[in-house]
């Protein structure tokens, strides 16, 4: 099953599961059973919404405008470095460790939703990256046991301002602008997708690849860090971890590639499908919070 | 003024106004005008809590079950090295920019509420911190406006687990465990707080002075954090920045110390008051999510 978010209105979300070229409508904002898809991962989950998708309410998918997968997530965990062969070829010692750094939801935008060019910074990165969703929370949750606590996994652009992500050791303000992280276009459930090492990840920037990796090279995987998370934190439905880019970031090029307005970036995941956004100037769109 | 947020019940949190010894109860769980303290400040901030005060009914304040002071906040930007004169006597070079990383609102507690060591560390530390929080947002606040923001101050103990906070570059896992960040005992709005540099904190270990200083020694001052954090995000009513910690840590001293179950930790800052947490092993404790 493909289960959306996306917007009904300019002010409201709702969600459904993807049927064909329709999209069964199974809650959104002011729905007193499912208000969101984190809501349905936590009252009832996927076998819930199965059950719902007959009485459903339908909408054409095309012409969708879709949001981010998990719009109100109350924690993005993002992984450092996690390709054995990328971290090899950059001469660069394996981690015992995975690097985690946070993005919170509010950074967020859907496929097709323009990917903002801050004012203050000409470094905006792509990154693609598979991104999982829990569904079922937990502590302490054990590696061998770790995968049933998935709901399914999408696709992440990890939209990064290279200067402010370096003005210190700790990457936050760097991964944390509005308008940068790209998740969709929808969550895919583990029956679906299968083994995630079968799976790999290619990023083209106007077309042209710049990232592709196969999750077969993964350091640390998606049981290895649903382990780790959950020994320091209750890890919730709903909650995102994003598994880390692989080589070929704008950044490390000779000489750097940054995105500009008008650029369209894609990440795609077989088995998936496309995350695609175009780079806006902040100018041209309304910034929240600005007085 | 003086609001609390405090456990009502084992399920229920709660908030109100310190008046005297007792508190005026203003809103808490499945109250529809204010469920948390953090929807006071969104719908109807300080102001409105003044107004509502001669009606609400009153609990006494000695017993009370203090809670975070924003339980549910969204996002805590944490700050680094913060102290020129610590900075100066660790012989380090002047950052240009405050170091950010995230702490979530799930690994909060109260004033009076235990302090938990983790079973898969030894290494717990205390980091005495100054706290704020947001209280109308705003996107690229100006320095010279940014006080205008905050809804007030409180006493935050950034407990760190030192291993974990060390495992890479990044410092997210060991200043996320649950039951270590403790906030409190209250929030002291700016009118009666004052000036923020004629103000300092000071943290014991069973009553022995540990970190003593002055907010006059800030390297990055409270408009520039909220300058700086609202370049790259939405501030929002209810998102807490604390101001990083002074010298004299535990795990900076030869040898180090780490608090063991049984330790008294008190954070105190003169306008606020002593946030106080006894530390407790997780094995004397009901820990969530665990299976």
């Amino acid at each position: 099953m493909k289960l959306v978010s996306f917007r009904s209105s300019a002010q409201a979300l709702a969600f459904g599961a993807v049927i064909g070229d329709e999209v069964a409508v199974l809650g959104g904002d002011g729905d007193a059973r499912w208000g969101s898809l984190r809501a349905l991962l936590e009252r009832g989950g996927i076998a819930a919404a199965e059950a719902a998708i007959a009485g459903a309410p339908r909408v054409p998918l095309a012409g969708l405008h879709y949001a981010p997968v998990i719009p109100d997530t109350d924690m993005i965990f993002c992984v450092g470095l996690n390709y054995a062969k990328h971290i090899a070829e950059m001469g660069r010692e394996m981690p015992q460790y995975a690097a985690l750094f946070p993005r919170t939801g509010r950074s967020q935008i859907g496929h097709g939703e323009p990917m903002v060019l801050p004012r203050v910074s000409t470094q905006l990165d792509y990154e693609g990256e598979l991104a999982f969703v829990i569904g079922t929370g937990g502590r302490y949750i054990r590696e061998e046991d770790a995968l049933s606590h998935v709901a399914g996994y999408s696709c992440y652009n990890d939209g990064s301002l290279r200067d402010f992500q370096r003005h210190t050791h700790q990457f936050l303000p760097g991964k944390n602008f509005w308008g940068t992280g790209a998740f969709g276009p929808w969550l895919v459930t583990p029956d679906e997708f299968g083994d995630v090492a079968s799976h790999g990840v290619t990023t083209r920037l106007n077309g042209q690849v710049m990232q592709q990796a196969g999750f077969d090279d993964f350091l640390f995987t998606v049981p290895h860090l649903i382990a780790y998370i959950s020994s320091f934190t209750e890890l919730k439905p709903g909650d995102v971890v994003i598994t880390g880019t692989p080589g070929g970031v704008g950044t490390a090029r000779k000489p750097p590639v940054y995105m500009k307005p008008g650029d369209v970036v894609e990440v795609e995941i077989d088995g998936i499908g496309v995350l695609r956004n175009t780079v806006v100037s902040e100018a041209d769109v309304t910034v929240p919070g600005v007085a």
